[in-house]
């Protein structure tokens, strides 16, 4: 029989408070892991998540940030139409963008510089937070770029669309197949990479926090479509999941900008088909108070 | 003299060991805690990062989605323009959306239900991932209602200027002061809360993710500047910093909507200036590859 000497009552006290305490931080640990690994969404764009270069750029910003109380006021001219004219102007318009519709399928006919010019510029009237205006417009006309940018991003949505099936949808993979083929690529006479700038640079050469700067880029991708869609052209919203990274290499984008998104342009082709979807109406999406 | 009894060998080993080993997780716990801390930012709005409700929501999610892969295709129809008539149209709506700006001087004028009726609609047909239309536009008429808005948004901006000053701008008082007395939240006939649904819910009550909806949402904000000027109505993009939860109750929205935006809209007011921004030319904004 062993004898309980106190040498070795000590160290197997020590034994098993060492275990169970251990034990214990691992369960923390491992919760915490479950918790990052619940993370990670294949099917969410990483880059279009910017908060964390906000994070970054914080501390030695806002130096650089001019404050608009400091600019010069001028008086605002105006253009005010009948009311009779208001509402025949806001209706038609209305009508021509109801008419809108995201297309895949899309003609190789070219389409003229100057629209194209024309509908950047008109994007490039979107407010932005403390005007920083956030934004570049890549055109791609040339093939091979296009043929790239293809490749990464079919490349990179084949592993997307093998993740979700792995995950829920392994019924139809031929049906999904077809999604990740993207045609339109290499028809598209043109292809707009709308990048966010995350920050700018002050004078200095200081970083300069672009506040807003996902939300600014948005509202000037919702500009463009409207200006597409007003000059007779068509696209697709497309938001190409992962490949931001190397679709900015590719282009040869400097860190600070991040793709945000991808229009493929042109016209429709003959064949081109849409989702018969509908829209809600008014009184879905409006509320009066 | 104590003698090292077996007993108090045990007793002592226990103690000496948890206490190292709690001391340990306490320096882990803190560590955490001082990286939370570090993490908010009092001058971006909290309410518009959605990615944390979109974690909770990941799990159950899915389900409800319709793959729009499911739904039956239509031809698509197209109106076609000559070129010339394209690069017409194209530089007629720059032109026109090149005079808008942000308007802080807002008369109160009434303006027409049905053009704002327009605008909204038009918004409605902005694109959005997955078609789920994660949008809720709050047009406020009432008085009454415009003059609680500007209480709390007057409230916490006021916060948030102390705030910011505190840091870094302890200059200049009064210069500050103005930004954050919002008179056009009384004067601005029209008060439209474009709320973001961060997330739906499926026919069998379950959440339904809504893949970028700040994104989409944004899309349909920068549709609606177009619309209100082609209107001739003016506005300004605002986000109040911190004040979406208390609106969102002040107007009983759900809570899975989340303030984005808020655009006060009218006429401008006889003596409106705005400050002499100049914009960034094509060349700063495009690359044509």
């Amino acid at each position: 029989m062993f004898s309980l000497t106190p040498v070795l009552v000590a160290v197997v006290c020590i034994l098993i408070v060492w275990i169970y305490k251990s034990a214990d931080g691992s369960v923390e640990r491992r919760t915490g892991e479950l918790k990052a690994r619940s993370e990670p969404r294949p099917w969410v764009d990483e880059d279009l998540k910017d908060s964390t270069d906000l994070h970054q750029v914080e501390e030695d910003a806002d130096e650089g940030q001019e404050p608009e109380e400091n600019i010069e006021h001028v008086p605002f001219s105006h253009t005010q139409y009948p009311e009779k004219e208001m509402v025949k102007r806001s209706q038609e318009f209305y009508e021509l963008l109801n008419k809108r519709r995201s297309v895949r399928f899309i003609s190789n006919e070219q389409v003229p510089v100057e629209v194209i010019n024309n509908v950047i510029k008109t994007a490039g009237t979107a407010p932005s937070g403390a005007h920083t205006e956030p934004w570049t417009f890549v055109v791609v006309r040339d093939p091979d770029m296009k043929h790239k940018i293809r490749e990464i991003i079919e490349e990179e949505e084949e592993i997307n669309y093998m993740k979700r099936m792995g995950q829920r949808w392994v019924t139809d993979l031929k049906k999904l197949r077809t999604s990740w083929i993207k045609e339109y690529l290499d028809m598209a006479p043109v292809l707009i990479l709308i990048f966010k700038q995350v920050h700018g640079f002050a004078a200095n050469g200081k970083r300069k926090v672009h506040y807003y700067n996902e939300i600014s880029v948005s509202i000037a991708c919702g500009i463009l479509l409207a200006a597409l869609q007003n000059a007779g052209l068509v696209t697709v919203t497309t938001t190409p999941l992962n490949c931001g990274p190397r679709l900015r290499v590719l282009l040869s984008r400097p860190s600070n900008e991040k793709l945000l998104m991808l229009l493929p342009v042109g016209y429709p082709s003959k064949e081109a088909t849409v989702p018969d979807l509908k829209r809600k109406p008014l009184d879905e999406i409006m509320v009066t108070v």
